[in-house]
């Protein structure tokens, strides 16, 4: 099965195991309408990735913790749209959760998602009870704090901000998230994925804050300049879109040396170059000297 | 080592685990004012009390189940005092964590608190993964979405309330879990400590409404009136308090029945019968008739 085919099918199974027996109707519904459609699925997509790179000998296993991790990301965008934070209108295209349903659903939405990505690894236990611990391990401590997205979210609090553990932690974490847990969810060990997980959050970070600086609302689905707004560290305020560009090439020429030797590895080098093209912007004539 | 001081050893022990290395200073001072000084710590003493009479023979493990339990009772108040649902100011006589520290800080805190709960439960697994699994299943189920806390809270966004589901998901979910915890952390089967739970959660739920009614906002460390304000279902509002009193005593009467067989039975009983006592307000001068 294809990997798009594959994510959706768990993150479908995950979200309708939630709203079975006596669910109250518009929160089992603003469950599906924040999975659905998905964005790019990318952090899945690379988890499966190096799954299969290592061999994928538990797919139900490595399909669950694709489905977790889609699910935790979800439940950030959600908490992250809510009007004390970016107050977001739109996502992927559509009216934002709180928009859509209230801003209590939005939380709670959030609040159920977080609680499903560790339930659905929990009950994927039945196949390999160590490998799904340590995949729980692996999600809570990419998730929380101190280390986590969470952490990520309350370095935007504070008046002195520790630049390395802010972007580590804030989109850094769910990267390296799914390259560990893709290793793991394979029988591999976690540690030697940390490099790859990091190097590709660095990437997407210069990457998100070129579109962030260079596109339009339609192009992005939610509004751009949310960084200059709210005052965010960001890599192109910092260097100029040019100087974000060059940074963004510098990480990806990095990263595909940083892949760990494995059975699959031309395949994930190939799969990491299709990213780097993606990801690298084409500057549009207004930024362009 | 007497319970209190069981709950609150283990409690700390998780909160400084999510406040180590990098993390930012406000949200991990949060996790800490959100937990403490705790409440009564009642479902925490529930779990350990089940624990104890069946036996307790993996004490450590006891232990998570009963931190991961009162992380997820705190991280359920912080988000149900936000502005969006009951805007309290106050919490266990002090200042709300949104009004101590700011709305982003207390979505943050709740949903770390939510994470931090199953990390603690999946680091437990060290002792034994096949109970660390069944506590996670456990936790996850009472806490989630069909049947969990945060369904309990989506019921209130519905028009037509289905009372049974809201009343168990709302208040009797995290009783259910504290007494199959309590169960499964010794070695138990779950099931049969679900009725007990149940009944428990009743009873206190009942107590509750009593307490909101008849109560000032210094007796009860938050605003008194919530549920009238907020037009929830409430005891006292369908049967008048006296009629709310008679139904919490008829409850109470099942609820030491229903108590599953097991070595510490008579014990167990005793801490119910306590608990009874406690739970059943003495009816104030004005509400006499």
């Amino acid at each position: 099965m294809p990997l798009p085919s594959r994510i959706d099918a768990a993150v479908t199974r995950a979200i309708r195991s939630a709203q079975g027996g006596t669910a109250p109707r518009a929160l089992a519904d603003a469950l599906h309408y924040a999975t659905n459609p998905g964005g790019a699925r990318i952090r899945p997509t690379i988890l499966l990735s190096v799954a299969q790179a290592c061999g994928d000998d538990q797919p139900e296993l490595s399909d669950a913790a694709a489905a977790a991790l889609e699910l935790i990301h979800c439940a950030s965008l959600v908490h992250d749209d809510l009007p004390c934070f970016d107050d977001a209108n739109t996502r992927r295209g559509k009216p934002s959760v709180h928009r859509a349903y209230s801003e209590p659903l939005a939380v709670l939405t959030g609040d159920s998602l977080i609680i499903l990505a560790f339930e659905t690894l929990a009950r994927a236990a039945v196949q390999n009870p160590d490998r799904a611990v340590e995949l729980l391990l692996t999600l809570s401590r990419r998730t929380g704090m101190p280390d986590g997205i969470c952490a990520g979210q309350g370095w935007e609090s504070e008046r002195v901000v520790d630049l390395a553990a802010y972007h580590r932690s804030k989109t850094g974490a769910l990267f390296i998230a799914a390259t560990q847990m893709g290793a793991v969810a394979a029988g591999q060990e976690a540690e030697p994925w940390y490099e790859l997980g990091a190097r590709i959050g660095e990437a997407f970070q210069v990457a998100d804050d070129l579109r962030d600086a260079l596109c339009d609302a339609q192009t992005l689905g939610k509004p751009p300049g949310q960084d200059d707004l709210h005052g965010r560290p960001n890599a192109v305020t910092e260097l100029g879109v040019e100087g974000a560009i060059e940074r963004l090439k510098n990480i990806l020429g990095g990263t595909i040396a940083s892949i760990p030797s494995c059975r699959g590895e031309a395949q994930l080098a190939h799969m990491v170059r299709s990213y780097a093209e993606r990801l690298t912007p084409v500057t549009p004539a207004r930024h362009r000297a």
